[in-house]
């Protein structure tokens, strides 16, 4: 019998595991190793070439000199796939402490095609659409690329505060038979004849599970049937939501948040260093978030910036940007908390504020002027909902699963919702939200 | 203004943290706390009572003696959620070293209606159908529960080989134009008026992204429109997908999974003592996996086992078990690799042995006789992959996005897909998918 052994010496990490140790200092000079990459770039100079390789996350550049090579710079082009076996020689002015001459090269494979368009500029030079339409070679570009290590960092992120503070992940359904916000902006699944839709929120089921995990967490899709074409919609996007339970109010959720982001943004400056140098970004460092009642808030830009109220019952995106702007200015903060929210704008689920049934216990972050996130504390009691329900003219008998744990129990509780590619936009300041997307879906927009 | 801060005292952890502090023997004797949870069963004896509170993954019992607390039992019933406060009292006796003896009880809230069905057993005493009309009830028993936070562990510990790995991850959309597997057995959503469907595999997505980041993986849900009536089979499940760049064979990526899954076994039965011993499971140990060949299989099951082929090109589900059986008494392992299947029965994007086009460079793993993985080496080389596609009288004008990889250069890459629920359904030894299925969709089933 043949087996795979797991302690085989087989290894796929090679070239991280060596960039490592270069940045230590530890490869003694004159070492012979091997690269694995894909030819980024080749810079005849007059008498030597630098060949640059693109590996997973890095331009690692190369020398290749004739006089210590086997082979005509001629024979490898931009865009092979290469092993380059050559020597480390310890060279302070190279940025990485060593140069690396080439001796010898094995094409892995060539492309068939050069790619239509110039890939190895720092700045990819193209349309959105263009950078669209070839995500597949676009986000070779390594600025590109960033954008999506950093978007995983921010997931793992996450999950590392989720795991630290008990959070249990669970994984709830994406085909429902009704929406978990009333119904609206949903698209239909055909579900063998039935008629079913796929889910713009997994809050229903993540209130669900409080009552069996007392935190839960969810990172999946959510899916808007919205026909928008702003910049910063889409109609599938990567959720991240928590609820948690024995809440004593909806601070609870903010304080979790701000716990949540700061464990984020420490871990992707940690884990991202290359990249946010690359795209010339640093993260927010806090330790307090500001917070300002809704009313508050739209008193505040109305008066700073003269401006007219005209939506009683909800911020515009202009009034967002300028509360931002004015909460950056004068408290230094990139994030600010808006709380109660009107009741009016707020779904069944919201539980009301005690002192004025007009607002809730309710929230949104918002970060350089855009919302973020959208949390609070939600209704427990079961005559409350049914009540609000029955208010806003609900059919209770499509919630019967989500009613039982009002029935037969559940603590006090409330979560947020944030949705990962605005917030990777946001945070690195992109201009659309496609860019922080990796196969944006929107009205026109349904391929690659 | 106000501020949220994150220094700020709120603790949310309280129970897990006093458990393990607890469990080391660190609280002095007599010291006094709260404990929060859900009252799970009241046992009353001849001149006490033990309250057992229900918690995110415990059962704590609590000692209620009249003669020591400030309230009549009366006062409370099972499912009450509850604050109770009382005093550590050292116990050898007790499992965990302590007794804790109640002195007051603050009811946070009290249910409405009474849960329609026995809870506090040890095993739940349920149908399969009620268990699943009931979920947010009836996963409030520990068993249930134990089944889903197995089920976490075991998504972390796969991101955690991942993120040790250099893998990175990515979120490939859901709603596409055109199916990965060719296109049968998808679910069609209205699209803004256009048809679209919801993806079978995020196969395609993740070969794209092997140019980009080398090593990818992918947690997310997959949807297959299948009308099947089995206990392995739901229309929806959470796909556990990897691809990676620079293989040698597709032995590489046998041998990543094979570490993978000593990983992801090592962190359940590290993280989730308390789960395994509630289901009585020991998770396998392994440091190799018995690989053998498709038709070698087939004929050893057929030669031990009596039995006739019906099926030359794929495994029936009874040859399956059968393999499992044999592997498992022969060479003590519950995992085995089935390598090579017919070229017939794999999709377009396997690449074909070269010493037999008949074959392909593939593998399925077998978990106790049940398929829990499929995986191989895929096409990196235009032509090749073009004229496979034209054998099978495929639309290449459909796959213009994947096909730019082969066109434009791709390493030789391979990966494998794992159904999470199956896979916890195998490793846990459940009868039915559906038992390790938060919320499943079959054909039947849409709700809740």
């Amino acid at each position: 019998m043949e087996y795979i052994d797991i302690h085989s010496e087989r290894n796929f990490n090679e070239f991280e595991e060596l960039y490592a140790k270069l940045e230590k200092r530890e490869i003694p000079d004159g070492t012979t190793v091997t690269v694995t990459g894909c030819i980024h770039r080749i810079r005849e100079m007059s008498d030597f070439a630098f060949v640059i390789l693109r590996t997973a996350r890095r331009l690692f550049q190369c020398v290749y000199e004739p006089s210590k090579t086997d082979f005509e710079l001629a024979a490898i082009k931009e865009g092979d796939y290469v092993r380059l076996n050559g020597v480390l020689i310890v060279e302070e002015r190279s940025k990485i402490g060593y140069d690396f001459s080439i001796r010898s090269c094995e094409i892995i494979t060539s492309p068939r095609f050069e790619i239509p368009f110039v890939l190895n500029k720092a700045k990819l030079d193209l349309g959105l659409d263009m950078k669209l339409d070839y995500r597949p070679l676009s986000l070779r570009n390594p600025s590109e690329r960033a954008v999506f290590k950093i978007s995983a960092a921010i997931q793992a992120g996450f999950r590392k505060f989720f795991a630290e503070n008990d959070f249990t992940e669970i994984v709830p359904p994406k085909i429902v038979s009704a929406g978990a916000e009333g119904g609206a902006d949903m698209f239909s699944v055909d579900y063998f004849g039935q008629n079913a839709f796929l889910n713009q929120s997994p809050q229903t089921y993540k209130q669900m599970m409080v009552g069996v995990f007392e935190k839960v967490f969810v990172m999946g899709p959510v899916f808007r049937a919205e026909k928008s074409h702003t910049n910063r919609h889409i109609t599938e996007f990567q959720g991240i939501d928590i609820e948690m339970g024995y809440i004593n109010s909806f601070e609870d959720i903010m304080l979790t948040e701000a716990r949540a982001l700061r464990c984020v943004f420490d871990y992707v400056t940690e884990n991202c260093a290359p990249e946010l140098a690359l795209l010339n970004v640093k993260l927010p460092t806090f330790d307090t978030i500001p917070r300002v009642r809704f009313s508050e808030a739209k008193e505040m830009v109305a008066k700073q910036y003269k401006r007219e109220f005209r939506s009683e019952f909800d911020l515009e995106p202009e009034e967002e940007k300028l509360i931002g702007d004015l909460f950056k200015k004068k408290y230094g903060s990139e994030l600010v908390f808006v709380t109660h929210y009107p009741t009016k704008k707020r779904p069944f689920y919201t539980m009301d504020d005690p002192e004025d049934p007009n607002y809730t216990c309710s929230f949104d972050l918002l970060l350089n002027g855009s919302e973020i996130t959208t949390g609070g504390q939600r209704i427990h009691d079961y005559d409350m909902q049914i009540a609000k329900m029955n208010r806003l003219g609900m059919d209770t008998s499509l919630f019967e699963s989500y009613l039982m744990i009002h029935k037969y129990g559940i603590p006090p509780h409330g979560g947020l919702g944030i949705g990962l590619e605005r917030f990777t936009m946001k945070l690195l300041k992109l201009d659309n939200i496609r860019l922080a997307t990796l196969f944006p879906r929107d009205v026109e927009r349904l391929i690659p």
